[in-house]
């Protein structure tokens, strides 16, 4: 039995290792577009700030790992057509310039998800970068090297525009960003949003909402400002296109795969697509969200390893099921902790529910302990009943723990009945005595219906 | 309407308040018998180390604190008669050298506990303390200054005497803890007990098992050195007796007030004694163990806070629940990280369950980020079905964490085959790609039956 993996990022590498643990016979082969497989994207933004100082370290496991384990590898081979009834791949092998076909009995897509690039006049300039691949990875370091930007623009505040926000702050660089809708991070209800957004700009950021970059001028070559839809100039010398990502799945497609509404590659609690016996996973791969039951898009190096182990132990023969996504994300932006996971406010309605909420600051440790970190939680339930629905959390402090425990409370269906009593760990180096998610929860009990 | 409240460290303080803000009409009346009110009893170790340089940042609210929500307090009465029947409580007022009487309609016991003093002799040699009361704390602290030990003997190996170690080991002072059993910390399973004790004995921790001490011997009034039951002479010039702590219940028997079989006062889930009107809190009061379903004795801080708010609001007129303990701890000990909660594998087994178990040593965040720690895991479910029973974790990492989302699992009944997939919070200065709850209910889950 001939098991493909198209891309071996983190969903892919993480499929075939696990289909090998599973299934010592069969075949398995791992192409990756790429010159380097099993990389940490998500690590990108630190090696970038300095705070990593080997660009080698991101590589988790190269190819000689894997074939180790009797995983064949081959890089820099680009998948362009996909035949699923012939169970055939052609894939454009770079290197040699040449086409090379394969044929499998079972094939798990992670072809991933590529930068959305708009056709802003000025975008080939030189110091006009995106982060994604190793190859964008290498070209936004040589860029800082290069052209020492005093200040850099990064259009769209989302997840990767603040992590490569801190970067550049960390590196001494002014950061402006520039954000098309009303507000940053639109996941966040507008209350929280605003804490991340006055927190940066109290250190020093520049954030433009509610315009776009409407042209990038270059002198020499390189670039020198932007100009915005409303009519800002603002001068730069490195602009981060970090507007949004988009799923890769022109070859999945083009196979006859089904899409599904958020636009990735519809699966099965199994991981499989429409068509037996092939799998996707990761970035180009729908999941299926727990709370609002509805298919929903989430590509982020956890949620792409869970759906790898699930996809590789299915291909190999195994049935296992992921049973799905609670929108958990955490980032950390200029030294403001971000997390959530569930519903916002705003969604919960969106949806149909009829939320209670409650926003508590406090801190992540006894009060008069050293280190200690302020918090700000905001918890919301159904208003019957009291179930939660989702915690936004934000703050120098341990946001990271609190986020947690709401997501296991997420996947228990706890209520914050349940929550308010919660026996957690407390010893004043780690906790408050009751720790901030038992206060919101209790707060968040007394406006129940 | 008076309600009484015998004692005011931690749950009876967090009781008066909670009856203050249900019901700002009832008369309030905390009794104390030390000098001071509310202090964070847990922070005391942190104290003796140096870390926090102020004694009195470890007082959370002051009598006038009281006072201003219109709460009565007395400090320095000791109550030392209780009479359900005529609803009277006599104090001696200490100060004053007299007897006092207060009435009551609804009392609040919260009496605390008290450490176990052996009678050893020379158990009242200058250099033998005990930490419990902020007067134990004052004259730790006052041996430490006068009498500069070279070396300390901690009797007991539980969680004050290995807080205790750490705190003496950070001022310099070599820490000898002599244990009667036949491991430190019997609560955890052998093999983690056993990382525990490797790791006090690699930072220089004498640890001394299966042994007692049977005379503390002096030289001029102070302390010069313990002997053992078993003939071992340990030269200190400060002996901790950190043995255990019993519940004080000497005026709720004396009153008609039923114990429970841990020797605490039994309490229904409204936090109410045999005698209506009559609750009991905190360290003096049973809970009943959401995992065994049996009455057990947890006397911890946060569980004290949770019993004050529940019988708080009920003294008061509501009808709150405590629904129980898991049997959450957490401490930290020569830089080690222990944390535990629900059931160990031996108690599992002991109270009739079959578990299966795994120990996982991994890393709290990617592997490739400055300051990730490596802590080791063990998670037990029951073999049938897999329902996660119990944690224990330990390490330089983020134990807490790990605790709390086990906790928060056991609170929703969540087996491994949830958490596997569970949708955590992940970006690598916070946690690796997955979890470490994730790579050990994945391995647990391999386990089942």
């Amino acid at each position: 039995m001939q098991l493909i993996v198209i891309g071996g990022v983190a969903a892919g590498a993480k499929a075939a290792q696990r289909a090998r643990r599973v299934n010592r016979d069969i075949a398995i082969t791992l192409y990756q577009d790429e010159a380097e497989v099993s990389y940490s994207a998500c690590g990108q933004p630190y090696y970038l700030s300095g705070l990593i100082a080997d660009r080698d370290a991101l590589i988790i496991r190269r190819a000689p790992d894997f074939q180790a384990d009797g995983i064949d590898v081959h890089v820099r081979h680009r998948a362009t057509r996909l035949d699923t009834k012939e169970r055939i791949v052609e894939f454009h092998d770079l290197a040699r310039d040449a086409v090379a076909t394969a044929r499998y009995d079972r094939l798990i897509l992670a072809t991933g998800a590529r930068p959305v690039v708009p056709p802003i006049p000025g975008s080939t300039l030189d110091g006009v970068v995106t982060l994604r691949s190793m190859a964008e990875l290498d070209r936004f370091r040589s860029a800082l090297d290069r052209l020492h930007p005093a200040n850099a623009v990064i259009i769209g505040g989302g997840y990767i525009g603040l992590e490569v926000a801190e970067s550049l702050h960390e590196s001494g660089v002014g950061v402006a960003i520039v954000e098309r809708l009303e507000r940053l991070l639109p996941r966040l209800d507008p209350e929280m949003s605003r804490r991340l957004h006055d927190h940066l700009v109290a250190k020093g950021v520049r954030v433009v909402l509610e315009d776009s970059v409407a042209e990038i001028t270059g002198h020499t070559g390189r670039v020198a400002s932007v100009s915005t839809a409303s009519g800002r100039r603002i001068r730069a010398e490195l602009v981060v296109l970090a507007i949004g990502v988009r799923p890769n799945v022109k070859l999945a497609t083009q196979g006859g795969i089904v899409l599904g509404p958020s636009g990735a590659i519809a699966v099965d609690p199994r991981m499989e697509t429409n068509i037996k016996g092939v799998f996707a996973v990761g970035d180009c791969a729908e999941s299926h969200h727990r709370l609002t039951q509805a298919p929903t898009w989430s590509p982020l190096g956890d949620i792409a390893n869970l759906h790898g182990r699930v996809a590789g132990e299915n291909a190999a023969g195994g049935n296992a099921r992921f049973p799905g996504i609670l929108g958990t994300a955490i980032f950390k932006t200029l030294g403001l902790n971000v997390g959530l996971t569930g519903l916002t406010e705003a969604v919960a309605r969106e949806v149909g529910l009829t939320p209670v909420a409650t926003v508590i600051t406090t801190r992540d440790k006894a009060r008069y302990f050293p280190g200690a970190h302020e918090v700000t939680l905001k918890l919301v339930a159904e208003a019957a009943g009291g179930r939660l629905l989702g915690a936004q959390v934000m703050g120098a402090g341990a946001v990271d723990k609190i986020t947690d425990i709401a997501a296991t409370a997420l996947l228990g269906n706890l209520g914050c009945r349940d929550l308010e009593n919660a026996d957690l760990a407390y010893a004043p180096p780690f906790s408050p005595v009751l720790s901030p998610i038992i206060v919101a929860a209790g707060a968040l009990s007394k406006k129940l219906e």
